[in-house]
């Protein structure tokens, strides 16, 4: 048993920001949470206390979509919409992972920038190469983080070179499955079925996907309603769906098991409700919708339905991988929303957004994302000092973290319980 | 002269990014640029060239809006609209400013933090209080950076505490003028008229604030077409005015003098040819028409229209003092804007924000913001080496550096050839 003592921030629920001046933690030996206190519990030694003095200790953030081998794009590139943006940009790059040396080095730099950036657990979309892939996963074993990380399906309406069939893709599953069964550092990091949107997969892969999404229990992890061009597209590729959703739904790749769902811009009626029945995530990338000119995702409207919902990154056309980015910028497209709709579409309030790159997220990952009893210990350590030069309160000492703060404020990145160091790059 | 050695990028027009690869520039004592070269210009001894490696050099970053004594409510109070928010977060704050040691404690962190972003000029707000103002402007003249420094007018509609009359504000910007045309760093720093809007000024105050501009020659700044319900009330409180810029127009406050406009999100027909016409800078702040939803303005129709455009960071509406941030958010908005016209609005690309952030929101202070040969040589060494790990080209470092770069990332300052070292805190 630990025992931690910090300034405690977290939201149990959207709208209820937990605040627990100088409390404390205990987490047991397996990581996970005893329970939460605003004084020492009892039977506690003073030299049991690990204490992080005036710094705030929050749940560690969760992107739920992200592109790792689109790192080497990251702020740049951000001058198309987004089919063109792929062929032009994204396909092209991706294409080098076939080279695994090209892999390592890359994806060494992706995994430790999320470990800087305070990210723990993420949802990860790799290439159609499974070398890589492998790779990509080791490296994440390595760093003690949690993710799911999912080969990609792709086989048209994309280059030769970054297509697989679906034999190839399966097969790649199988290996990358039974590897991280043994290697997967006891299921922090497990394989997810990533067919890359409808355009790229034929109709004999979404089945054979759906198939095995059904047989494994393995989650599901794609790309919906993100852009005007690219829903008419899916319109014409596959006429007998009655919405973009349901052409993920008819194979069985549609919240049959765990599914998310990046983007969801244009996402409405049926595709909703569907989403809602199903229990399917929206993930919302509020910068990649604004760098790509795709629009402004309706995150009220999810809300006020009971849809979930996560945050993502969706690094490279999201163009950082700080959360703490995500979240401001959810928060300013929500009030660009509101503004928009003359008031009527509430704009997103900074507990919620918090909520959403913690507990909401993590959920994805299981108990995580919490400090209630129970959940995995994950945590940041935040040294804010040089931003509290006034006596500012603890929800506002939050508040500047989030919009002023980046990598440089954390000190110590806790995943299911054990801290862990900075990843070799 | 000094003769500077880096990787050299400037906009001398808003589609043209120059760039030369390890070129030289040359800076006369008085700080100004006699050219710029791709070899070593003749005459030029080794031992007199400062080489900067392979380090970025770029023209200084100007902020043509920003409130220094919100300084304090960086990142906070950002969950309401303009007038609520103004009552409730802004007045309160800004009536601190009565008492000298609190605005000194404040403003020198404001100041530092200018250094520390890059901002090398800037057009400021104060508040009504002349001690605190004239504080303010002889912290720039400290620091060496430039500024617009505005003693704000503000006589109605506000807390009795935080207003001033006509002829206190016109006691204050003469002591202030006075103050600066000998203390001033040779007219580094400078006086500006600064009604605060005009909800705020009696019709008393706006003709003696015009007439004062007119008399001694002063630009003026305000706050112009926010937001929704403030133009709504302008309409009210000035029903013979024909738009909300005629109501600056009529008390000559709007460009017969050098004028910034702040905001303009809701600027059209007869207000933006008013604006045409006379000059009027739009100054663009992007991050702070998001943060109290106050609307997207219409930058490229601004553009196409040969309005002066500027960027503002307009803290603490806005929340953060980069501005990096700034420019990120204004393409951001800009592509929003284009999804919502269905392409109408062609959105802003990288090179024509950097022109506004840098020559663009110069020209307000003189030949500032450019290399080109006659400009004052205002300029940041950014060393983006953890950012440059694969062999990008030139543009696509800068193009990074806007996009994920920070404070971090600016080894050396310079403004009017002089290298200003940190201010003290």
């Amino acid at each position: 048993m630990k025992v931690y003592r910090a300034n405690i921030l977290y939201t149990p629920t959207p709208e209820e920001l937990v605040i627990l001046p100088h409390g404390y933690i205990s987490v047991r030996s397996n990581g996970i949470i005893e329970g939460v206190y605003a004084d020492k519990p009892e039977n506690t030694d003073w030299r049991q206390v690990i204490d992080f003095g005036d710094r705030l200790l929050i749940p560690a953030f969760n992107d739920l979509h992200v592109h790792a081998p689109q790192y080497r794009n990251l702020g740049l590139a951000l001058d198309l919409e987004l089919l063109p943006w792929l062929n032009t940009y994204t396909f092209p790059e991706e294409m080098k992972y076939r080279d695994s040396d090209y892999a390592t080095r890359i994806y060494r730099r992706f995994v430790h920038e999320l470990w800087m950036q305070g990210t723990m657990r993420s949802a990860v979309f790799a290439t159609v190469h499974p070398e890589a892939t492998r790779i990509l996963a080791d490296l994440f074993v390595q760093s003690g983080m949690g993710a799911y990380v999912g080969l990609v399906g792709m086989n048209r309406n994309c280059p030769e070179k970054l297509s697989n069939t679906t034999e190839e893709v399966l097969n790649g599953m199988l290996m990358l499955r039974e590897h991280l069964a043994e290697h997967g550092n006891n299921g922090m990091v497990q394989p997810i079925v990533t067919p890359r949107f409808v355009p790229s997969c034929s109709e004999e892969m979404l089945t054979a996907l759906g198939h095995y999404a059904a047989e494994t229990g393995m989650p599901v992890q794609s790309h919906l309603s993100e852009n005007r061009s690219e829903i008419d597209w899916v319109k014409q590729l596959e006429p007998d769906s009655t919405c973009y959703g349901d052409a993920y739904n008819r194979y069985g790749l549609f919240g049959q098991t765990p599914t998310l769902m990046a983007h969801c811009c244009y996402t409405d009626g049926e595709e909703m409700e569907l989403m809602r029945k199903n229990g399917v995530f929206v993930v919302h990338c509020p910068t990649s919708n604004s760098n790509l000119s795709s629009g402004m995702a309706p995150i009220r409207k999810f809300l006020n339905a009971g849809i979930n919902v996560a945050l993502g990154t969706d690094v490279s056309a999201g163009h950082h991988m700080s959360m703490l980015r995500v979240m401001q910028c959810a928060i300013q497209v929500s009030k660009l929303n509101y503004a928009q709709t003359h008031g009527q579409m509430q704009f997103l309030s900074l507990s919620e957004v918090f909520y959403l790159a913690t507990k909401s997220g993590g959920s994805f990952f299981g108990k995580v994302g919490s400090f209630e009893s129970g959940y995995e210990f994950d945590a940041l350590v935040v040294d804010d000092s040089y931003l509290n030069y006034d006596n500012f309160t603890l929800p506002q000492r939050l508040e500047r973290y989030i919009y002023l703060g980046d990598d440089r404020d954390i000190k110590r990145r806790f995943c299911r319980g054990v801290e862990l160091p900075e990843p070799v790059l």
